[in-house]
């Protein structure tokens, strides 16, 4: 099971407004938002179906991270893909902070920050309703 | 040679103000900027170094990844850390989109557009001076 990805059978306006909550309880917040649907449109005059790239940021876990190796930030925020598919159910779909975070130089202290943050993040998305 | 990261005898605020310039250059545009140093004496009163984490997106190359596979949205946009080092020189670290992109399903497609977009930061990176 994939504990950083949900589909959820709502609207996606009414999914995008939830997320933001649900990261909080987990200390997250969202620092930053593409609207992907918006972009296309305005650089490639294409249409696009809903989505959004939300980046959540745990400032405690950042901080840490960052303390022990500056260059972490290029990893950072963690991206939360949320789109609407062909059946116009809603997706959230996370990065796995331990696939990308712990590659700039995995050891133990990084692994085991990025295994919190993973773990925030699958609560988090868990969350969501 | 890492040629996603280059370390510049200049300011920080120098160095951040060509960077929009070098990417466009490639194609990217900046579409989110991340203040590290406002956002931790925000959320943890804590006094940080200067640290911006910009995220870059070339939208046609994002247009192809998305329609090849959905969930690559997770891994975009790719996020660039600009720092000031201990010797207050100023430090630019992309991340790789070699290390990033591909894992989501590495087919030969997918590879071939990361290497792409790789190959573009490194121009983009390089061209900072």
């Amino acid at each position: 099971m994939d504990t950083l990805r949900k589909v959820l059978d709502r609207d996606f306006d009414a999914v995008l407004a939830v997320i933001p909550d649900a990261l909080k309880a987990e200390g997250f917040g969202v620092l930053t938002e593409i609207d992907v649907k918006a972009t296309m449109k305005k650089k490639l005059d294409v249409d696009f179906r809903r989505y959004r790239i939300l980046g959540a940021c745990n400032p405690s876990f950042a901080k840490k991270a960052l303390d022990h190796d500056l260059e972490i930030g290029r990893f950072m925020p963690c991206s939360i893909a949320v789109y609407e598919d062909d059946q116009r159910r809603t997706v959230v779909s996370a990065v796995d902070p331990m696939e990308s975070m712990i590659r700039a130089g995995e050891t133990p202290e990084m692994r085991e920050l990025a295994a919190q943050v993973k773990e925030k993040l699958a609560r988090a998305v868990g969350r969501i309703e």
